[in-house]
């Protein structure tokens, strides 16, 4: 960094939607109307530089989360870059644990997507500042400097700091070949754009068709609304995949514990890898339970876009409710919480496959994968990241898939930072697109 | 309900605040200097009936809520009070699983609190609608009329419609005589006003010495700041009260698991009842921890007041992660979601002692424990409310309290109504005593 102190002297947010329900994108048994859109922040120093975040929304109550970015903006704006990341353990805890603040959470709800956007915008600050991708940034930081940054309150029976130190040590071998081997192949992704639960068959046909021909190979599909089409439309996309691509299946939170397993037992022919979401985000017994009766059906549980914190996480992990953790960039509090169940994954010995899509969800959680590729795991079994075609062109640096796999970013941030036309046409509801539609 | 149908044509959210961090009334080891506040809602009807609601907050954030509240609104407003009522479960469904507002929850956090507090609103205009306090509404409402209030999502597994009827239905035997007796005796009650942190031994002393004085003989003592300091402090207050009176302790979130089990052993010889709130109040395997690891010293774990929904009373249930279940009235999903947990807690043979305190705790919750009592535990074995003597004259009908006991509110409504005059002297930040102390 430069030596420079970098003051943060201020913080704007705002609330800007994409009217994707119009035509169903995005559309799940629980979300059925989704307009895709985000608490958006930019941070500004003295010194003239920017940070770009934001968080992901569906619609109504994002202003409520602006309010709540606006809250935490009060212990943000006068700090400087230096004095933030010198203690950055230490910034987290203010920013969720502020003595009156903390009650409308704590780390959970409007509250924590805020502070992820708040925190978002700073990591994207400090890897401008030092003129890196933050992948890159992260990787090549001091293990130690890495664990600073992580609040380990409440996660210490599961994961010491020692052990996770221990952890990035350890995976310090090999590590130059895993970033020249992602630099030339890019990481594994799936795609969730064929089958939203409010398309057509045909249209569904035709997105596979396109999908297959443009070499993707692992597809998932949104079922949990009808039992009856949820048969047809997987049999459908196994007829299409073949038996040999993957398959994953993803409820968004419909059912009940017993209703999970009913259900998905019935669409065991199709050979799902896992079942995504099957019921409440918090049932981490549920989870347990739904767990242990799909796994001589050789479908794991996948879940994590909804879960709220790494407590939440931790106990997933600790209660064997989950096989594929599935971390989410805006949920969790930056990339400070997402280091925590990254390295608890880790020492549990369950693959992160994150979720995506959304607005900006790609292009922010494919720093983290990779570095939980290069840094962490120093595997790729079992492991892919989502990915939806969707909204990217709204991004100065889009992601970059080649041949179904993230090519690694390489402009300096975060890759956080919106075409300024398409916030101000986006923003609601003063914005054009908006004004069009009223 | 008069055969007049009341639509509810408005509503209006108010940020009310006290400025109770002067003092250090109400400061603990993780709330060190709360203003206790609420987001308070009035509802109006066409024929000119009022309901009011609110929910329960520590002063800054509370602008959040007010704006989760009118986000709310529009799903309240053109609705009258016999369409709601005559399908309360699927009002609260469409307040809690809104296509677009869940996603920034589900039912956690400020749009869960935004909900209790639009959702007590419309129990208090129900129960003014029919003349009645709240807890008689309850206790005379046909049990298969209060199973249909709850939604039953995401918690069959431990506790199916058949199974909360079949509660309800056998605890009308003796329900008249227990309706008299607490006419007579009122509610068991304890005191917290005694030993928040910020107090000085001294005061301590002396507000022991008057609660004794008074009737009191349950005592809660606010710890884990300092080891030294709650050992002094638990020492003082054991002598002061006796071997035979009750004594609780509660640590706010303060501590990680290890350390909750070391800590609280350390204060085992003062003989505290409970240890409430030992951790993270997401870390139900973590309380189950601490629990297990607690019970050979004969000291229980309570917990709840931040529990946030259904979903995680249920597993802290189900995983014997807690001897007592502090509910709220504010941080569920009103009554609709207390009657879920007070009919598991009933099934799971686990005492439910309220959360109180605050701004209107006290006021709401009585309604809510005399109702468990009446018509689903019919046992006062280890069961106690929580009072604090605090702010109670800013309401209409503030609460009752007779020789440690809460005596039955008559007044229609949920007592929730404050006095208007309190409400504009106490706004955000435009009443007069916020204006004086900028």
């Amino acid at each position: 960094m430069s030596k420079m102190t970098k003051t943060i002297i201020k913080l704007t947010v705002r609330d800007v939607r994409f009217p994707t329900s119009l035509e169903q994108h995005g559309s799940d048994a629980m979300h059925t109307d989704p307009d895709y859109s985000v608490a958006y922040v930019v941070i500004e120093t003295d010194q003239g530089m920017q940070g770009y975040g934001l968080t992901f929304t569906v619609g109504r109550g994002t202003e409520i989360v602006v309010c709540a970015v606006e809250a935490l903006s009060a212990l943000v704006v006068g700090k400087s870059l230096e004095e933030i990341v010198s203690d950055f353990r230490g910034f987290y805890r203010l920013l969720t644990s502020d003595g009156q603040m903390r009650w409308i959470g704590p780390e959970k709800g409007v509250i924590q997507l805020a502070t992820a956007a708040v925190l978002n915008a700073v990591w994207d600050l400090w890897a401008r500042s030092e003129g890196k991708p933050l992948w890159k940034l992260l990787v090549e930081m001091d293990p130690r400097k890495l664990i600073s940054c992580i609040d380990f309150r409440y996660i210490t029976d599961a994961l010491t700091e020692e052990e996770a130190l221990d952890i990035l040590v350890k995976a310090q071998t090999g590590k130059q070949q895993r970033v020249d081997q992602m630099l030339k192949e890019g990481y594994p992704a799936y795609t969730t754009s064929c089958a939203w639960l409010g398309y057509s068959d045909q249209l569904l046909k035709q997105l596979c068709t396109d999908a297959l021909n443009d070499g993707w190979t692992k597809f998932k599909v949104k079922v949990g609304a009808d039992l009856k089409d949820d048969i047809r439309r997987c049999s459908l996309i196994r007829q299409m995949i073949g038996p040999h691509n993957t398959l994953m299946i993803d409820a968004n939170q419909r059912w009940d514990v017993g209703e999970a397993i009913t259900w998905v037992t019935r669409l065991a022919e199709y050979k799902p890898l896992w079942i995504e979401e099957p019921t409440s985000p918090d049932d981490i017994l549920g989870h347990a339970a739904i767990s242990k009766a799909l796994a001589p059906l050789g479908i794991g549980v996948a879940t994590g876009e909804q879960c709220h914190n790494r407590v939440m996480f931790k106990q997933f992990l600790q209660a064997s409710a989950l096989q594929f953790v599935q971390i989410d960039s805006c949920r969790l509090g930056s990339v400070n919480e997402n280091l925590a169940v990254l390295l608890m994954a880790h020492k549990f010995k369950v693959p992160v496959c994150p979720h995506a899509g959304g607005v900006g969800l790609c292009e922010l959680v494919q720093h983290l994968i990779l570095f939980d590729y290069i840094s962490v795991s120093a595997s790729l079994d079992n492991r892919m990241c989502e990915f939806v075609d969707h909204l990217h062109q709204h991004f100065r640096s889009p992601v970059v898939i080649q041949n179904a796999h993230y090519m690694p970013p390489k402009d300096p941030g975060y890759s956080c930072e919106m075409l300024e036309s398409s916030v101000q046409t986006h923003q609601y509801p003063q914005g054009q697109v908006w004004k069009k539609l009223q």
